[in-house]
């Protein structure tokens, strides 16, 4: 394949989670949230669409740094850059701090996407393994050459687990490079680290609202960092990189409070339920302080499992995480949706 | 600024035209239709609302690909990305072709921000000057020590001329590298080169639903090459780069000829009348094939006659190309906005 640079043609491209576009199913598999976003977001829209959607965005998207700022506690929109979901904050991360041939730091296993970023940037990434306690061992804050970034999504996904304040603020007193916590479910989880954005200027924390507030299919994201780092971030993301009605939609949602606490709870205990109905049909799991559960059965493959259920059209996400472990990432869905999967199990296992 | 990379704290970062968010201007500054979209687009914008926004967007925007692959005559959906934006589109093809280091080449005067796409790639850029009468000179088909991209905007901005389908074949003959023709104006031009595609692989042509359409608000663009191509472009992409509103919305609007047609006739007999208008006051302006003029004055600078119309609530965008010329870049509006800025224009030359 001439013309396309070598690093791009070497790779496998990244493939996100399957989104059946036809027929019915229970989908469990890509952590969305099961129930609509917040109800004040159709007005939000229906006034864009009455404006008429012939003009360009706002560039910035300012509404939604000032509602968010507000709401976030910040000192101004300054700390805040919005993205086409956090997956386009991640691009811009990437493309702003790490040059070809240089070092993108990641935990193991964590999301996949971090390496197909680096790929696509020629650069080289270095995955450092979770200790047995979901922990992460001290090479994770070490120096490295050409160590230009880390990721760390806390909570992490596919386990669920967290890694504490105090660790990510002692990482990021050590590193030579920014950490970038990626808080895209830190809505189902017990902290987050918003505030230590303000207290070392090297962590920024990103943010989605697709998962808690159910708008994944809306695409939108947001990073927090000091603001002489969004200053040149801003350089780098596409001019009109959010849309008229996700940037509305967006700014509606982020305020409503009321509804994500209410949401949250509801997830929260559906995951229990989840987590619970797993352990008695025999699963290990971790326990997760996220949307999802990641489980292995000690009789049963995963991958047989993954496939049975899909028959019975019920999607759940099989992976394999070469020299960890394969095994089933189960996003929490209604009580409903979880008992016919805990129905259907039992028949398997 | 230490953590980024040299290119990105060096570079300005492209600035897009004046979105005032609030207060009531003609808005003439950036090339949006004056009118609303097809109307089709509201109920397909229902439809994704009563589904919910909770679930991702198809990854890959099929409904769109399926659709404008019957609309525009194209074997099939694997001839077409679908991006956020056109600007996504011109991104991704920079990030899959062009290296650090490696060369960009584009016309001069033309769309700005193909610099800084060069620039956040640590890339090198060349710009070949148009000839006298428009056409471009040999060199822009010559091979050149790196060259991985050749962007060409047709009709081009801010000129609004254009470059005819022989020598854009006669180029990409003599190319080493693709050459990408920008049709983001071409629907209100007398010719495009999307069948050229088929004849030459390295012949691609991006489109952008924001101005014919009159979706500036949604962001939505996409590319044609051939699919060996596409193959390699989908790795670049975000994985979910466009999202359910704007890939119902623009699946609706791509197949509205008639509508197209009718907003064509609308915007180009507009546009003559700004031509005549602006001629009778003595501007000086290069005949468009897009839905803007480029003007100056014999006698009065293009700043000043900026900074008086915008004080009069007319926004038209002041442009300056070092080594060729300063102007006003003026979008084709509704007749009575034209008419408004005529009318002062009288009064200021």
């Amino acid at each position: 394949m001439p013309y396309f640079r070598p690093n791009i043609v070497a790779m496998d491209g990244y493939t996100p989670g399957e989104q059946p576009q036809a027929g019915k199913f229970i989908k469990l598999n890509t952590n969305e949230n099961p129930y609509p976003p917040p109800p004040g977001i159709r007005r939000a829209l229906d006034e864009v669409l009455e404006r008429g959607l012939q003009r360009y965005p706002d560039p910035m998207a300012n509404s939604f740094r000032l509602r968010a700022a507000e709401v976030l506690n910040l000192p101004g929109k300054e700390w805040i850059l919005a993205g086409n979901g956090s997956d386009d904050i991640l691009t811009i991360c990437t493309r702003a701090f790490v040059g070809p041939g240089e070092l993108l730091r990641l935990p193991y296993p964590s999301y996949i996407l971090y390496r197909s970023l680096a790929q696509l940037q020629d650069a080289r990434w270095e995955e450092v393994k979770f200790n047995a306690d979901w922990s992460l061992p001290a090479a994770f804050g070490s120096a490295a050459e050409g160590l230009k970034l880390v990721f760390l999504p806390n909570p992490n996904s596919p386990t669920g687990t967290m890694i504490s304040r105090e660790a990510i603020l002692e990482f990021a007193e050590r590193l030579p490079c920014p950490l970038l916590i990626d808080e895209a479910y830190v809505d189902f989880a017990d902290f987050n680290c918003l505030d230590l954005v303000a207290r070392n200027e090297k962590i920024m924390v990103s943010r989605s609202l697709s998962k808690s507030y159910g708008l994944a299919g809306l695409r939108f994201g947001y990073i927090v960092a000091q603001p002489h780092f969004i200053e040149q971030l801003i350089k780098v993301k596409d001019s009109y990189n959010c849309d008229s009605l996700s940037i509305a939609a967006a700014t509606a949602a982020i305020g409503d409070l009321v509804w994500l606490s209410e949401n949250r709870e509801k997830n929260i205990a559906t995951r229990e339920r989840l987590s619970e109905g797993l352990s008695k049909l025999g699963f290990a799991l971790i326990p997760s302080q996220s949307n999802f559960v990641w489980c292995t059965h000690p009789r049963h493959p995963a991958r047989p499992l993954y496939e049975q259920l899909k028959q019975n059209r019920i999607l759940v996400r099989y992976m394999n995480y070469p020299g960890w472990s394969d095994g089933l990432r189960i996003s929490v869905g209604t009580d409903e949706q979880i008992e016919a999967l805990l129905t259907l199990l039992k028949t398997m296992v």
